[in-house]
């Protein structure tokens, strides 16, 4: 009696371990890419296997917007800027004629972005420099607490994507580092990633802008300066991976034009490799853009036919949000 | 009977562990020097202690040349490049008459080096640039295994400090995160980094050339191109430890003016900090320059009155390594 007690007992305990072992991708429909994600991450982590990787080289990088988190109707970190033109209008009367700003205070945005990345880059050098790297930390931290998605209303942080969030979780426990390899603003990102994402900021590779060593009353403090450093874009996402990690990854995770060059480097390593693009197909639960059907591309992160067409060329993993995916948002379920 | 031998046994397998416990840094000679690193590791790793710092906050850097291992004669990375120069000069007949060329093929180092950091960066250009990324490692990998000191006749990588990977080791055993954040290049130090001190490719921060993603028969490469990227020195290293870490250190290693606003900007953040120059005073065993009687100032990382001054002002600890090491090299016991 004592003994089958014992018995169920441990196998009470043990469900939640074989249920997790089971299926480490819940939100996950059954499918190719949840099975193509698994199969990689097994083979690479079995002792023995042709393909086994030693864990400190298990590097797998993210694209954030639109790969981790919702970029639509625009990228997050653009409506950062908006509303810190707001907050620093007062103190620019000449923003009430001055491109991109006078067209962005009337609520003009198609105006305000004809200006293209020109326009763009004068934006976020204006809003996003001239303090110290603490004060903007803190700016972010406060913005990001409260800020909200203009469809859903719910705070930015909550547009991650649930999926994706157990991607993340899987690959660490199975002795993955994962980094975050972003066009967007690594100091904008850093403030709030390893609690959304559990990724640290040393771990956190994005656009940059230079900054500046100061003494200020006896402290040592670096100023954010209004010149780009690095475009974390393109071309420049191996260039980046390559100054800040040193070592190639062996699973690249995107969704835009952007992301093209990163899955290509990613995949020239030898040995065992996984890319994987999210193509954004469901109008009803997130947007529909680049080759789906529904809404027109977007300028920023376009997944692009030409992309779409490597993809399938390339042997890379194409998520359909709207049936490889139970759930897109956590609130959802 | 029994139990006696068992209680023995435990004795005896505890022994280390406990020699361990009892000290962590064996190469180091009692005093106020090893007395405060010791102190810092206790109280910031001590749960309760009002100075406790949480691990992911625990990020130590360490300057590399003249800190972790021997900069004299010349930086070793100096060396390579040196010989660098002797391996390519057949494909460069310019050279012949060409400085810094000429004058260094020729073994005339003062005059090579007359040119100053012009002359420096040309050459570091004309012997680290023009290949992809993964054939400057493998450069550097097969000359590391070779190259020896031209006054021990020992390998580069025995010209490590013993005291100071005991302080890594110390470091990483307490729950720190240990980088590198040198004025030498970022690709040179990768390669062997993570073998000599155990410091692995991302957590190597150095100066850099630019790269370029290309494709190169249907692969992905990074060609290094002959263009400084970052000078990581001086004000550089707290700009890129912001960078690429994105956390304020609690503890910095250095040994000269190079390092002097990496230990400001680690002592001007919140909490207990620790702050550590290696004064090379032992011309004996190593090499006795900056402050220390014995050699005169190099130009390249000197320790100078300043900033001896600016350490005892400071509070930082200054190691004396005649005074403070028991063993400076491995080789020695």
């Amino acid at each position: 009696m004592k003994n089958l007690l014992s018995k169920i007992l441990v196998a009470l305990l043990l469900l939640p371990i074989a249920a997790f072992a089971a299926d480490p991708l819940p939100s996950w429909n059954e499918g190719s890419a949840k099975k193509s994600i698994i199969e990689f991450v097994e083979k690479v982590t079995k002792p023995g296997s042709p393909d086994f990787v030693p864990m400190p080289e298990r590097i797998a990088v993210f694209d954030n917007d639109g790969t981790l988190w919702c970029e639509q109707p625009m990228p997050v970190q653009f409506y950062f800027a908006l509303d810190r033109v707001k907050t620093l209008a007062p103190h620019h009367p000449e923003w009430k004629t001055q491109e991109p700003f006078a067209s962005l205070l009337k609520g003009d945005l198609a105006t305000a972005l004809a200006g293209g990345d020109h326009a763009l880059l004068e934006l976020i050098m204006a809003t996003h420099t001239g303090m110290t790297t603490v004060e903007f930390e803190q700016i972010v931290k406060a913005w990001i607490a409260t800020a909200k998605h203009p469809k859903t209303g719910k705070l930015y942080t909550e547009m991650v994507y649930q999926p994706m969030l157990e991607v993340l979780a899987y690959l660490r426990a199975n002795g993955f580092k994962t980094y975050i390899v972003s066009g967007g603003g690594i100091e904008f990102m850093r403030p709030w990633a390893e609690k959304v994402y559990g990724i640290p900021p040393e771990q956190v590779v994005g656009s940059s802008a230079k900054t500046k060593f100061e003494m200020r009353d006896g402290k040592a403090v670096l100023v954010r300066l209004p010149e780009l450093n690095f475009n974390d874009d393109k071309q420049g996402k191996p260039v980046a991976i390559n100054l800040h990690i040193g070592r190639r990854p062996i699973a690249a995770f995107g969704n835009s034009r952007g992301d093209q060059e990163m899955l290509e480097y990613t995949q020239s390593g030898g040995g065992a490799r996984f890319e994987l693009l999210v193509l954004h197909d469901d109008a009803a639960r997130e947007y529909a853009y680049g080759p789906a059907k529904g809404l027109p591309d977007v300028k920023l992160g376009a997944f692009t036919q030409a992309l779409y067409d490597q993809a399938k060329k390339s042997n890379w993993t194409v998520v359909s949000m709207k049936d490889d995916w139970k759930h897109i948002f956590a609130f959802e379920k």
